[in-house]
């Protein structure tokens, strides 16, 4: 076997072999397979695609290709989930607390955010003494004892689709349905979870920008979960404003705390319920999904789904005072507040471009190396659909610095369109697949 | 501009600018552009083809990406000539000396082989004293003053070309109608001749494999001459069995001799005729093609072509007395001589396998650094379409390694498939396209 066999035969769209696609990933990670060749496969794969199973045997070779979570000791219950990504994205941050309130086993690792906002990672440990970089026995442990645990990918997961990523990234190769499906799911199995919901972001705040593609992905997504073994749903969910009304590490941390306090706003609630219900249900704690959106309500009425929230940070060794009185979080230098300049209702909101300007403050990170600041980022006061008079607030921007502060101004205004007619709300739930 | 934006547009099937394909070429050639991104783009490039201002744009981009001979000094005259190259193809040393002989300027850069045989500067130099390397100045001197020059590569001609060339080859990007065209003609338009034919040669010993590819490279060559204002024609001939009767460098030299002397194998007489007299034709010296295959043969009967190659051949430092007395050549320690094993017609010769074989006996290069032995090779004495009986010569092994010649003999038979019934000839000229 060799790799110019093999990318002559996904050149000429003949479909390749489990034993070709696992030489082909191995080598690549072992460094046999040079970049070059590993980017003229990539991109015949791009062009030309690959059947389920193909998309299956190289979503395994590289789950396969580093160490891989071990959660058998948790027992078939713990139920994985994940995100295609948005601009404001913290509903792990409150969903998680209530379903392991409910008993479902949660056993999270996360990343840390590249591009426009931080990753869980990255919000966790905005709050003081948060330790994200634990033990995999001490996480598992954590599991057992509270129920609970969020941490950092301290594991060599899936080292194969880490470099393949990059190569994607420098060869104009990310925007594959085969491609980023595999990525996904590779890294999901490498975390060592049997059931996975998955939220599909469609939008302009979205990797997905029309819903024919997202459920495309969605479709390929459960279809290796089936040939992998994995019990998979998707959730599709509209991401054409940011979801919530913060975009920023403490902000976003400050808005969980109040979500799980039960001031939650309609949007993040509909996710959380949605994504709950159906780990719930994986988990096998009850089929019907409206009483297990019920369930959720109910717990974090009761201040169960807190309490939860409470017990995990405490346990990884965050402060909870800051959580119990968020105005202990220290302020941006600068707060300002953004008026609209006109009557009218919400039409639109620009999500990406509210994540770059974020991302300029500080919010982000446009390389591995940057700092995130914890405490920039933005708050949205109008979300599509809403009424709006001249003067209203439209928003917050909290900055550190006046230059960036200044420039961030006229492109937060920029990015809400303002029109007379009456907008209705966008749906926020697009779809289920199973 | 720049390279991702390259990379997706051609992705995308969306047509290159001319500044995007300099921006490529120039950026791969001083290694801006890194490999891996090369090979994405002619990945794309293989998958999506290119049109015809494409290709014209990437040929003028490889051709002015080094030194481009400046042959003005020789007038308009000056026709080059190319083979896509076969087995036993000597016809450069065959056919210069007689267009030379007929006045047309003869000013040609040859590269060494790679792959199953020498190249044309190979065969020049078992020549004893032939000097390849002379100088740019000496050449264009020697076409000055007796009409002909046959030297190496020894400028840095289409630099790009050979980068992008050794690139194809390590991520199975060969075959592309589009790159190999840009190729030739990238190297024939650094090599200074504004009129070239191109002998584009069809079957199992050449590159085209099948007629109907051959025609598209042919087109595409001659559209990329009309954007890039250079006169072209091409000339399909048959490559399914050798082109005359030897393989191996000092056995193709005698085949030369003897052909330039009036004894000629009636294949290696149609194509130095047809390409001759189209060459005669771009010269300016004869529209008439029948005519001027007349001329041609007048010039080898009369000796004139014969004494052109002494004149060219002692005018680089050759030794003549090895021409004029080719049993002066020093033979390989083995010749062997091949009967056939029953009676009937040879039906095909697998020219390709022949290649292979001499390759083996040492005849050609797999590596650039190989050392060609001069001495070996093979004499094939039954052409398809012949008759043969038991015990007949098919054919005569010239070797130097009693194992090697071990190994040649049953490869050798094999190459024939004689059958019998009567097997017609092949047609030599399979079509002209200007």
């Amino acid at each position: 076997m060799n790799i110019l066999d093999i990318i002559c035969k996904k050149r000429d769209k003949v479909e390749l072999s489990k034993q070709e696609i696992n030489f082909f990933v191995e080598g690549y990670t072992n460094g046999e397979v040079t970049d070059y060749q590993a980017a003229a496969l990539i991109m015949a794969i791009y062009l030309n695609g690959m059947t389920d199973e193909e998309i299956t045997n190289l979503t395994l070779a590289m789950a396969y290709s580093g160490e891989v979570l071990d959660l058998s000791k948790l027992g078939e219950n713990v139920v994985d989930k994940h995100s295609t990504g948005g601009i404001g994205d913290k509903i792990t941050l409150i969903l998680m607390p209530i379903v392991a309130a409910l008993g479902v086993p949660v056993a999270k690792m996360s990343g840390r955010g590249l591009g426009f906002t931080g990753g869980t990672v990255d919000k966790l440990e905005s709050i003081p003494g948060y330790n994200t970089q634990i033990s995999v026995e001490e996480f598992i442990q954590n599991v057992e004892n509270i129920g609970i645990s969020l941490m950092g990918q301290t594991l060599n997961l899936a080292p194969a689709d880490k470099k393949i990523y990059a190569l994607r990234d420098s060869i104009s190769c990310v925007e594959s349905i085969p491609l980023i499906a595999s990525s996904i799911m590779s890294k999901k199995i490498a975390s060592g979870a049997n059931k996975i919901v998955l939220e599909v972001t469609v939008g302009n705040g979205a990797f997905m920008k029309d819903i024919d593609d997202a459920k495309k992905l969605a479709e390929t997504m459960i279809n290796i979960g089936k040939l992998a073994g994995k019990e998979v749903v998707c959730i599709l969910t509209n991401m054409d404003e940011p979801l919530g009304y913060s975009i920023g590490n403490t902000l976003e941390v400050i808005e969980a705390t109040e979500a799980l306090q039960g001031d939650m706003d309609e949007d993040v609630k509909q996710v959380v319920l949605e994504l709950g219900s159906y780990m719930i249900k994986l988990a096998g704690f009850g089929d019907d999904i409206e009483s297990n959106k019920q369930k959720m309500l109910d717990c974090i009425d009761s201040g169960m789904a807190y309490m939860k929230f409470l017990e995990l940070i405490q346990n990884q060794g965050g402060d909870i005072s800051y959580i119990n009185d968020v105005s202990k979080f220290e302020n941006a230098k600068y707060i300002y507040t953004v008026l609209s300049e006109k009557d009218g209702y919400i039409k639109s909101i620009d999500a990406q471009s509210l994540g770059k300007i974020s991302c300029e403050l500080g919010a982000g990170r446009v390389k591995k190396e940057d700092v995130i600041d914890n405490q920039v980022g933005l708050i949205i006061n109008k979300k599509i659909g809403e009424k709006i008079e001249k003067d209203d607030i439209l928003g917050i921007i909290h900055a550190n610095d006046e230059l960036k502060l200044k420039n961030a101004i006229e492109d937060f205004k920029k990015s809400f369109t303002i029109c007379e007619e009456y907008v209705e709300k966008p749906e926020v739930i697009l779809g289920i697949m199973e």
